[in-house]
């Protein structure tokens, strides 16, 4: 492929859409790059050659991660890791992943052959999604150890398992050592219309919110929609829409990162001529606070009871997650925030609502992430789209935190 | 079978009962009896027996309804027809239809060969649920003189036509001419909570409600319900609820027989951690008072445009019924009532949300209705249940309606 001269962040993104395309998608006419499928393995073999080009040296570990490693002026010195995946949901977004890799990339190549006093690492992580083997941050547990040797017994849904694709002996072997990683940086496309709705390129993550989610299910009484009258009525679904907007109400009163989300909703027996008897339903409650998001789902629950009790429905509700919060290093936050500041960008800071691959590396190293503005929030989806000059302002930060971190830097 | 010494009306609750069973029924089990399956001609063959009994000659029509038919003292005088239907929904209730038709039985049998000016014909309709051909009150329709050739072309889900079960070559010569039938009496159970709730065992009805029905759409945005703020959502679903809730408070206010439903729902794309973008629902709205349901029909169209337009959906609304209402003769309800009264019972009137032959009989002559309470409203379930002091309050009133029209006809 020929990408033109571009100015880095420009070309990271013109190199995701190149990626975007078969032989690196698994689908023609949209994007799916599986992990360790033919179009995973052509694109890293791009993505090495653009390694090698920007000065690194490059190898695969033992979880078929691909790393390039571009070496500091200290022997010895501990790791500055720098990516996200490289793997996409089936007719997916073009940067969701790989943008963050290849912005690490770029950030080696504009060093020039400048030395830090650490070796860098751009490390591009497979099965983040979850999209062929279903276990998500895949290799990004492997190389925090957090993997355990069950957790490889994996078939995709072709029925082909995880060993017969990849040699899962040595896998776990791609745990680092504690203390052998200084940090852990991801630029990532916000996935969200926060930055774009405040007009910012760039916004410095908190962390990932903690997440709890519940299953929730409403019984009143089915009965005869023509000859039940309306006084007469237990119906489980008007009783689940007077909840839904109690969830929505008070998510909106909390006016901070605090997100409610019924997403799934499915009401019996579902005719129309039939009053519904039974209505189940999702909720999600995410914040960056586990405390806030607590008292937020002890709010609703307590609502839920009232309506329930109010229209005499019966009413289960059971927790079915419970994730939490991870949040990222603060002395890195503080350095990223200095460094938007110094590209020139006003300095937001702001919650991951999703889960990323740095999640999971909060348990081997401190960990960083730079959300980067993209199109109305969509993603997961082909329309996902990244303006080239936001992804010069995330570069722009991602070499001010670099030289940051290295003036900071003390062994 | 044998069926022990009771009176009327609870002999008619017994016999429905006896034929709630194999061989009466289709399933092992519970109840269904499929038009012109076995069972439904074992179920004929009994109740051709017990019109007998009860002093009737018994055929069957060319639609394949069965008829007993009572003589009067008036020779070709028009026939008062009593009746109901003879089949079931699957896994249903023993007196959704065969109580109507057994109540008949008892009424002439407790005229002990007293005769009317006017012959009394008991008549038990087929396939009025369309649980075995996809077409409701088929046999009535027949009858009535309302069915086209065309209605004939039916097969059931195993593939058998209609044609193969009886000569619908025929069929059509069910309809009666005009002025060859009085009236059509129809007892039912009330398949709603009313009666039960104002603890009377009988009512009036005054009509089959009208009714309309809307498919409604309501679009948002899909988004991450990790990444995207409560203030940046447009929630297809939470929008839903508002408008299930604003649909409810309508009927609620009109405080009459209005209902309004939301009886299905379905939310897409429907996963726990997605912002539904789009969701669609139904709504069935009957009064019986078509001007009374096309006033709440426009109340409610404003309250879902006002609700679209807050929260910037989309929203579409698609009328997919409007069905009109078929209100009971007048003069023949002030003889029910004056029959209800002189049962000893408070006089109620009611109108049906549910079709019933009844609804097309209404085509061919003056129609009469009487719905008799049911258990907490429960029917087209096993649980359906009438109390036999019930039935035996209906058949007095029954009687007392037939005495009432047979000392008010006027040849």
């Amino acid at each position: 492929m020929v990408i033109p001269f571009l100015p880095g962040g420009a070309r990271a993104v013109a190199r995701c859409d190149a990626l975007g395309v078969v032989p690196y998608s698994d689908m023609p006419g949209g994007l799916y790059r599986g992990y360790l499928t033919p179009a995973y393995a052509a694109a890293q073999d791009a993505l090495g050659g653009w390694m090698v080009e920007a000065g690194m040296t490059v190898r695969r570990d033992p979880a078929a991660n691909l790393i390039g490693r571009y070496e500091g002026t200290e022997a010895d010195a501990p790791a500055l890791l720098i990516g996200s995946h490289l793997d996409s949901v089936r007719d997916g977004g073009r940067y969701d992943g790989p943008l963050g890799v290849l912005l690490g990339v770029e950030a080696v190549a504009a060093l020039l052959g400048r030395r830090l006093p650490f070796p860098i690492e751009v490390i591009a992580f497979g099965d983040e999604e979850g999209s062929r083997f279903p276990a998500a941050m895949l290799t990004s547990r492997a190389v925090a150890g957090t993997l355990g040797p069950d957790a490889l017994d994996l078939a995709d849904g072709a029925g082909i398992a995880l060993a017969d694709v990849v040699d899962i002996s040595t896998y776990l072997t791609a745990a680092r050592a504690p203390g052998t990683t200084l940090a852990y940086l991801e630029a990532h496309i916000e996935q969200g219309p926060l930055l774009e709705a405040e007009g910012l390129a760039v916004g410095t993550v908190t962390g990932i919110a903690a997440q709890l989610r519940y299953q929730v299910s409403v019984r009143g009484m089915a009965g005869h929609a023509g000859t039940t009258s309306m006084a007469l009525r237990r119906d489980a679904l008007a009783g689940a829409a007077e909840m839904i907007l109690a969830i929505e109400r008070i998510a909106r009163a909390d006016a901070s990162d605090l997100v409610a989300t019924v997403g799934r909703i499915d009401a019996a027996p579902g005719a129309p001529n039939v009053i519904p008897g039974l209505t189940a339903f999702t909720i999600d409650i995410r914040s960056g606070d586990a405390a806030r998001r607590d008292r937020a789902a002890d709010d609703v629950l307590d609502a839920l009871a009232d309506i329930a009790a109010s229209r005499a429905l019966d009413f289960s509700i059971q927790q079915i997650h419970d994730l939490p919060a991870s949040p990222c290093d603060p002395a890195l936050m503080d350095l990223m925030d200095a460094a938007v500041a110094g590209a020139g960008q006003p300095v937001r800071r702001l919650v991951s609502g999703a889960g990323h691959d740095a999640m999971v590396m909060a348990a081997l190293c401190p960990t960083a992430m730079l959300f980067i503005r993209c199109r109305e929030g969509i993603s997961h989806n082909p329309a996902e789209h990244v303006d080239p000059a936001d992804a010069d302002v995330a570069l722009a930060v991602m070499l001010g935190f670099i030289d940051r971190l290295g003036s900071a830097y003390v062994r």
